[in-house]
């Protein structure tokens, strides 16, 4: 029996897990689940003969150590903060270790360390980061076997509600972190490269910056820029692209009507409202307004952001409820964006029998032989329920798929590690096409960076 | 002979340093001139026969003991972050000192100290800080002694470049530090309380929420918020004023044409842009604009921000050279802001002529018997050219009336001082009147916090 430890049975460990009990009888598997709540480990357990559940919390130096101990194994599904502990002990204790997150700073200090003791620390292989990944490498690698030269990467995620269970006027739910979502595109300007030139773009333009995309031949979306599109430039091998751009994918319509939140600053993170707890939610909304008592919240606020009154972004305000003088607050010492997050978890969480939906979308632009290509590369996952999410789905199932081929040998580099290489895209991939995660390729004509596709 | 250590012979000190020689004779005074630059502070000693010039430098820990040691009081004219140095010789040697500066944290701890040891540390006695607490708590207190209670309090202090001198089309040159107004309003929403509801306003919007003011019966200049507008509330007594604002002032149309920079994201200073030096100032401006081959940069920036053609803000920009593929940046891993202000001291720089002006506005509501009351209080002060500025004019005589005073025993509250005590501002008030800085008062019908100001 090789035993796999796996911290964290939270919303993304439910294909996870249940990847590696239909495994566990051939593959001579035993599951151990580790959670803050014991309840939780319980459920993922389910009483599966191979599983045992714990209570874990990783702050208990003393039990965490004992456990990795016993492991063959580690999968870290902790917030990514918490893996450096984790990390130290396998280290320490000559355990290989998997998560779905980006590959920090610590985590990269332990590099050689790893090295020398031959482990595999296996970083970002989740859906994004990890998928995005897998998928861009598989076909840039083509590419460049062919003897092409990269001239354009454009990469697109989003984590959307699916189109059956999409009700209201954002066309949005929230399938992750809320928390993410509300803060998404902070910490400074966004930034990239088109066609050789540098572009920066400050956050309160952000999301009135937006890209169109059709998917799949008619599905439309929009996108905004993430914070560094550069950043994989050294990793995949794209140091002189003249095109690099990396976005987060939403319905058309959200990025214009989100705008306003950050223009009146409900956005903020960094200072508390005063007296917030007794604010109703259209306290919260005049905080950002003049004072003008003859005139209303909602003049005020069309007036100010120049909103028309047939415009339907200012039904989806009123869909929020953010004009309702009844609705408290009810936040202590809250900062701006905690309370606009509480406004839209009223409307935007996702109900039992939701599906999500998992949408990634690359571009890749080429040329060989002193001719022009574009190859344009879809995936679109769809989740079941509030369990079976398409979320869950994508981080879970790479996790699983790679942490069994590094169990038995397949993959076998040491060092701290992302799926940037063939020998681990490759099987990685390929397996998940049965479980129906899968990218629908086409060759579309060069287009170069186009403008036309940019909206403002 | 009393021996007066003024530490910092930079722009601030002329009419300070003057003032002291003035003195020099009648109240047996010596002026030890200390600057890193000897040159400079034998320029403002200027063979006086009272004054001696010194080479310091406030990291030379043991010379700067030395000359604390043998100072009688000292003046820190230092850049703020420097006067904590000074501050702990001062404690330890038993000197006074007196700073312009806002009081830091530091400076705040020492407190029990000084007041152990009888000292005196006057801080924020220049201008803004300084003339503003002066000028204010004197008519505050009229109200109170009066048996008034305070409604409202509006505070609103600007450097301009003088009427006379006013060449450019943004009725604007820089009279101070440039980066500190390329930066301004940075950091946090700017918050605020207006008849009774706190109001906040986040950076990227800030310019575009303007008040105007009409000074002296017919000047009309706008102002913008400053970030912290409620933090004097205690050290003035308003804790429960309805009504609390401070503004930076401007003249007309200066905040709307700022707002581009801000909107296109020039105004950064929290990352390096790629390859700075060799940009042109064209190329600059691209950089925050989409990528869109086919279409010049002063339409694709035109279109972005909505600027009708006939516009003056376009103008401004066109005066600025912000268009100018000739110019280069020529800065090195430059922030936006840096080179922002690079590109606007081409323009803004005073030449010796030109003359400044401080311009300082208060606005003071009350009720008294049941009725309500309103006054109103400015200033305005011109300089004569770049020597004798009426910034330096403004900062520098107050810092030199309460250092005589301090050493003459009339100011004798130990602590760690702001001016806002009858004691201190009253003489200085009185005293600064005679070189021409004086507040004309007036009453005014009650406006309350008057919604018709607020522009947007």
């Amino acid at each position: 029996m090789r035993n796999i430890l796996v911290i964290g049975a939270g919303k993304s460990s439910s294909y996870l897990i249940d990847y590696l009990k239909n495994k566990a009888a051939e593959q001579q598997l035993h599951i151990t689940i580790a959670d803050v709540s014991v309840e939780s480990a319980q459920k993922r357990a389910d009483n599966h003969p191979n599983c045992s559940a714990i209570s874990f919390d990783v702050f208990d130096a003393e039990n965490r150590k004992k456990e990795i101990e016993k492991a063959t194994i580690v999968v870290s599904m902790l917030p990514a903060a918490f893996h450096v502990e984790v990390a130290k002990d396998c280290l320490h204790l000559g355990k290989n270790l998997v998560t779905a997150s980006y590959i920090s700073d610590e985590m990269k200090a332990m590099e050689d360390e790893v090295k020398a003791k031959g482990l595999v620390f296996m970083n970002e292989i989740g859906v994004d980061p990890g998928i995005d990944h897998m998928s861009a490498m598989q076909v840039i690698d083509q590419i460049r076997n062919k003897g092409g030269k990269m001239l354009l990467f454009e990469s697109f995620t989003g984590g959307l509600v699916a189109p059956e269970s999409d009700d209201n006027l954002w066309n949005y739910k929230f399938t992750w972190n809320p928390r993410n979502v509300v803060l998404a595109g902070q910490g400074g300007a966004a930034k990239f490269i088109q066609e050789g030139t540098y572009k920066y773009i400050p956050y309160h333009r952000l999301f009135r910056r937006t890209e169109f995309l059709t998917i799949n031949g008619n599905e439309r979306f929009e996108a905004y820029a993430n914070r560094d599109s550069l950043k994989y430039r050294k990793e995949y091998g794209l140091e002189d692209i003249k095109t690099m751009y990396r976005g987060t994918i939403r319905r058309v319509g959200f990025s214009r009507a989100w705008n306003i939140f950050i223009q009146l600053g409900m956005t903020d993170d960094s200072y508390t409202i005063e007296n917030s707890e007794n604010l109703s939610y259209r306290d919260f909304t005049n905080l950002f307004l003049a004072y003008s008592p003859n005139d209303s919240v909602e003049l005020k606020l069309r007036s100010y952001l120049k909103i028309d009154q047939d415009d339907v972004m200012w039904d989806k305000l009123v869909e929020l409820d953010l004009f309702n003088p009844n609705k408290k607050v009810s936040l202590k010492k809250a900062t701006p964006a905690q309370i606009l997050q509480k406004i839209l978890m009223d409307s935007w969480t996702l109900q039992e029998e939701d599906k999500d939906m998992i949408v990634m979308h690359h571009k890749f632009g080429y040329e060989l032989a002193g001719k022009k290509y574009q190859i344009e590369s879809s995936m679109v996952t769809l989740g079941k329920n509030q369990t079976y999410t398409a979320m869950a789905k994508t981080v879970g199932l790479p996790v699983a798929i790679a942490t069994l081929k590094i169990l038995n040998g397949e993959i076998n580099t040491s060092g701290v590690l992302l799926p940037t290489s063939k020998e681990i895209y490759e099987p990685v991939l390929e397996e998940l096409k049965e479980y129906g995660i899968e990218f629908v390729e086409k060759e579309v004509p060069y287009l170069g960076y186009n403008p036309e596709h940019v909206n403002g």
